[in-house]
């Protein structure tokens, strides 16, 4: 039994279905701690709240280096895991941590309990080799990244940065292997940006169309305009800005009546050639053309759900391809592809490079999710070797 | 107490709200027998049925001129009301027929018992001055024009057309006076043809694109070109064709999934310049276009409500308009606006020249609804003149 095994099963048997943290980071802490981290936990939320604003806990652990000007590394994960569903479905009980066929079964064993173990054993061996590092280390690790991730990440990193906290690398742990342990990993994911739109015209009878203010015959030379632009067309690292119409609605149900108003949710993908602020600019560019010589009237509440980040290739990223290749003799693809993690909020609020780097994603969130036991002394050894060249 | 007020107060005292006929229908017969009218009830529907198809009495009463070939002239009208709506609010009891004021008031004093007393004395002074008069006079008069129409005049037109019954002429007693008696008369209405479209897309993660088929993308160029469209520039009787959507409808609620499909509800009031039928194709004509190079699809499920019909400047045209100059001294305004009426079945399956020609419009439908009793007697004149120009 290694120590990233032993840890990852300690892990596992906790059921933390998110945002419940069930003693992880406490477990996590007590080890960081005999490491000589200083470990913080941070409490964000309402403690009578059930809600959105339910209270959250999560861990900021630091190790400084000797080296105040080294760069600072930090290690960012969840202990929080999405719900079982129907147990009986699963081979292995989801919280027993079965090691079985070579594989250790269990809710979280990919998404992503088992990388905080490798981040945690990563150290203890790094710093063992290491004992007067440079640069800094940190763990930060949430208990919501799974739920609706407010009190998480996002206002750990905010309460970071107002206290002057700087990190140069932050390698998240999450699941982005493919097919084999470090075949691709991510530098960068897209913004996403929320359109509401509602458009205001006169109700009215349809047989007397001049006496009303028909909102579809405003809305469709704009949404017509809205569909074929070519908002950029992607670069090195992204594809092209995609824009998607979800939802529009409009009209009583009556055939012979012209709606008060129509509604329109529509959504941005975008990459890093476009900003939240120049794709609302253009938006309003075309609203505004279309509307200006009309008597209806248009309105837009948008809702910025991540900014696009990227870290181009660089020395951070050389470390983490170099790093897996000399542990697996894979050689990591870039993406960028995908939804949205923890990245977002660490990327643009910290000012760091951010690459996610974790296990196989093919059974997270599953019935019978598990992780080749091999590539979790993989990916510790990746994880230190990333230390090694970076703030030994 | 004059035979058309005494007649209007008998019918409007009969609750006939659409589509019972409280007997209504049989008074009418009655007093036509006397004139030497032939009177048929012709029932249409299933007696069993509550909803649509549920049957309807309808009156067709006929008195047969001298000369064969001289014109038949038809008054259509009908004895059914709408509902009152809160009783308290009538200043008197809507089934009352109280005189107060110089007025009639009841429900359907306005539209349109009163109308059908004004055809019935006229028929009965008419035949008195000319006993051999040499057209054909008959009465159309169904219980089931304010409700859903399908049992009514479109039936009984329908089965007269299929007996070899001809009509050169009908007068449609409808309320088309806007401001004095007979200062508007209708010669025409619009057609109204409604469309229900589907649009067929793929549903998808609104990240991922190109795995979906946005349908609403394949759907805005084509709505704007629909809205964009000039259909025609209307003629001397008619304003330019209208097309309007009422309803649009896509999108499960979610901000991240692209929708199935899409529906669109609009609908085309149209001028005798177009058919549904070329209204059809021409729609069909920008879809194709815009969906032919979409992997996206369309259906569109047509509804014809009634194609439009036009009564020219004429024979008919011009006795009508005399005889109210006639009697009131006012010069009528020809007019093809508002909804539709039960000409949009009379006009295209009799083939016959339709105008329609009744009391003041403005409290039909209303709380209150009333008629000036000058304006019946004056209206009785107007009817009977008519009959002595075209059939005496």
């Amino acid at each position: 039994m290694t120590p990233t095994l032993q840890l990852s099963i300690d892990l596992l048997r906790l059921p933390s279905i998110t945002p419940d943290n069930s003693n992880c980071l406490q477990l996590i802490a007590d080890y960081l701690d005999k490491l000589g981290f200083e470990c913080e936990f941070m409490h964000f939320g309402d403690p009578s709240d059930t809600g959105k604003n339910a209270q959250v806990n999560n861990l900021y652990a630091k190790k400084r280096g000797s080296n105040p000007t080294a760069p600072h590394l930090c290690f960012a994960g969840h202990t929080d895991v999405v719900p079982v569903g129907d147990e009986s479905l699963w081979t292995y009980p989801p919280f027993s941590a079965t090691i079985a066929d070579g594989k250790l079964w269990g809710r979280g064993a990919a998404d992503m309990k088992t990388a905080i173990a490798c981040f945690v054993v990563a150290c203890e061996q790094f710093i063992a080799k290491n004992p007067n590092h440079k640069g800094d280390i940190s763990l930060l690790i949430t208990a919501d990244e799974e739920g609706v991730a407010i009190n998480g990440t996002h206002k750990v990193v905010q309460a970071l940065a107002q206290r002057g906290e700087q990190m140069n690398y932050c390698l998240v742990g999450e699941p982005s292997s493919t097919n084999t342990l470090g075949d691709v990993i991510k530098n960068g994911r897209r913004g996403s940006l929320n359109a509401k739109l509602t458009v205001t015209g006169k109700q009215g009878h349809i047989a007397y169309p001049h006496l009303a203010i028909n909102p579809m015959h405003a809305l469709a030379p704009a949404l017509a305009e809205l569909v074929a632009t070519a908002w950029d067309t992607g670069n090195e690292y992204f594809p092209a800005t995609s824009m998607q119409i979800s939802n529009i609605n409009s009209g009583t149900g009556a055939t012979n009546v012209i709606a008060q108003d129509a509604q329109v949710l529509f959504n941005f993908r975008y990459c890093t050639e476009n900003t939240a602020d120049s794709l609302k600019a253009k938006t309003h560019e075309i609203f505004d053309k279309h509307f200006n010589n009309s008597k209806a009237s248009y309105q837009i509440d948008w809702s910025l759900s991540g900014e696009p980040f990227l870290t181009k290739k660089g020395q951070f990223v050389d470390a983490v391809v170099s790093a897996i290749k000399q542990v697996t003799g894979t050689t990591a693809q870039l993406s960028t592809s995908g939804g949205t993690s923890d990245g977002r909020f660490i990327a643009p609020i910290m000012n760091a490079e951010v690459v996610e780097l974790g296990v196989k994603n093919a059974t997270i969130h599953q019935i019978d999710e598990c992780v080749a036991i091999d590539d979790l002394e993989n990916l510790t050894k990746i994880y230190e070797q990333i230390l090694s060249q970076l703030i030994a």
